[in-house]
């Protein structure tokens, strides 16, 4: 286990050698705080009113709010930072762009301005650090057709990067996780298993070339209306993005949005390579544990192994979009979809609501 | 000086004994980049295109972004957030709050939609602390009109706190640093000293009773077009909002954006209670240094005390706004002002570009 050196560190050579996921501590601090304890505290705040521009705010938990500007133009609005989950500063702003940019992209919406929230520690690391980061978001973005508009930075012991995201949507075109109706097909845009890969590259056990497809897919975009066509886009009922709270976490939370359960097969989940794997060596994180926690009053596993239950509690970082789509539409979607998400996979269906929201098979 | 004590701190009783401030290291970390630091971070970056809707971006180091929906509406959007400077958590959410939306205010813009970045020590702080935090600025938010619309959470070390902010301007109404003109005369709404105030509170040299007016100025909005009829509105030619950078750094922005000097009155600066005997007893941050290192080449002071040098260096939370405004209306806009922000003064003018940007007399 190597740890943070200062001395080596403060010299141009970092840029490539240093390994940003040994400057963060293990153990999930400075990771995204459990759904279950935001929940408890978010509970004992009295907000503000929501004014009747607000057409999705806070309460359903979706992946950002829907703020109505006119009859025509909605804001979809989001934010998103944490702390480095692979080596490399450029790949670590790239990854933490896409990251951001998709809960625009959930919504049915598309980004147009980003704000940066950089932490950086000053006196441990290297300018060109703070430089490759804002770097690689800088290109992600451009690549969205959003502009990087402003930020804010503060000197912090350890890194944190992410960005506060706009995008314009219409208001009748906007895709919540409450649209869901029984009958549909499930589709996943990307594949799982990107939290127990970071978490072998911070141990050390594997290095960024050996986990290259996963860091593929934390950089690409969930634009998913740049492949798809206006028709097959209207056959999509809900959506939402994969990320901190897993496949099962996120899952949940569009079944008990709109008000059905979820049925999922093991068998169709597409999985990064290499994932199962190190799932099978444990290499876990806490927010393995908190989102199994809390799901696991709501779900029913048949058939499960461990490490099969372990993979839809993994916490993704820029995971796919969940899309719960009109079943007779579903396969002229998922083909095109996989001209650009070559994991994209029919995983399940929606069914009426029952005693558990998830049933895993 | 006490430091932090776990033990202590995880019971219901912290929320009424911690003191935030003694939380988060002495001597500037986890405080804002300075300015030289950041435009040299900057520079580097090759940012992507700015389209043609945006009005306001970073060039000009204004206090938000301006990107144009259509002929009536733009957004303006701005982000900021930091450790706490009080030691009262609903009094920290309540100034943080005010912060953000104070570069909604500079821009002449109405606050909309607000997201939360919140760091919290999970491990050491009461879920108490974190409710009481956010539930002072839902406060301050629902004064601005303002909806709380969502953000992030992460677990820390250390707490941080900010907004990402969107409001909306009519795109020809928007104030930004840039229109200052020769002949104008420079007002500013608060009084200056929340760097040394806060100093001198982390230092434990003085209470949150103490220093009593300077939060209050702090909780404050810099809302003036609730006291400000339209027609006076449309004599301010330039304004900004003066925070971390200090008077000198603000005003240096706003004249280089403007291309015009600024010849400012130390006699006529609006200075809080106390503050200028903190300046006395050097209750200082890393940020007076950074701040007079910003400026001081394009500085020239005239009678000047290293105290009233350190005032204009003096880094504020939540600031007053600078405004340039048209001469003939100045004695009529600060009757307006006074009306909410008793410390409001006419401070000095705009004059046509020197070989000093700012002149302190």
């Amino acid at each position: 286990m190597r740890y943070f050196d200062c001395d080596k560190v403060k010299t141009m050579e970092t840029v490539k050698t240093i390994h940003l996921t040994q400057t963060v501590q293990k153990g999930g601090c400075a990771a995204k705080v459990a759904a279950v304890e935001l929940r408890k505290i978010l509970s004992q705040v009295r907000m503000p009113k929501a004014p009747p521009e607000l057409i999705v705010g806070t309460g359903t938990f979706d992946d950002a709010a829907i703020y109505r500007v006119n009859a025509d133009v909605a804001l979809v609005q989001t934010l998103d930072f944490f702390t480095p989950i692979v080596d490399s500063p450029r790949l670590f702003g790239k990854i933490a762009a896409a990251n951001a940019l998709s809960d625009v992209y959930a919504m049915g919406g598309k980004p147009a301005t980003a704000m940066a929230i950089f932490a950086f520690p000053l006196a441990l690391m290297e300018d060109a650090i703070a430089v490759e980061v804002l770097q690689g978001a800088a290109e992600v973005i451009e690549a969205s057709g959003a502009a990087l508009v402003g930020g804010h930075t503060i000197d912090d012991d350890t890194m944190k990067f992410g960005l506060s995201i706009t995008g314009f949507v219409h208001p009748e075109k906007v895709w919540t996780n409450a649209g869901a109706r029984p009958g549909d097909a499930l589709i996943l845009t990307k594949g799982l298993g990107t939290g127990t890969l970071t978490a072998a590259l911070k141990r050390e056990e594997a290095t960024e070339a050996d986990i290259d497809v996963g860091l593929q897919s934390m950089c690409q975009l969930n634009d998913i209306a740049g492949v798809v066509s206006d028709e097959l886009l209207s056959s999509i009922h809900a959506a939402t993005d994969v990320t901190g709270f897993g496949l099962a976490g996120h899952a949940f939370n569009l079944a008990r949005s709109s008000q059905v359960s979820l049925e999922i097969e093991f068998k169709a989940l597409p999985v990064l390579p290499r994932a199962l794997e190190f799932l099978e060596k444990e290499f876990l994180t806490k927010a393995h544990r908190t989102n199994a926690e809390y799901v696991k009053t709501h779900t029913r596993f048949t058939d499960a192994s461990k490490v099969m239950e372990q993979l839809v509690y993994d916490p993704q970082t820029s995971g796919g979009l969940l899309l719960s789509v009109d079943p007779s539409c579903a396969d002229e979607l998922l083909r095109a979809l996989k001209t650009r998400f070559p994991m994209a996979s029919r995983i399940g269906r929606a069914k009426s609501p029952d005693a558990r929201a998830l049933h895993f098979q």
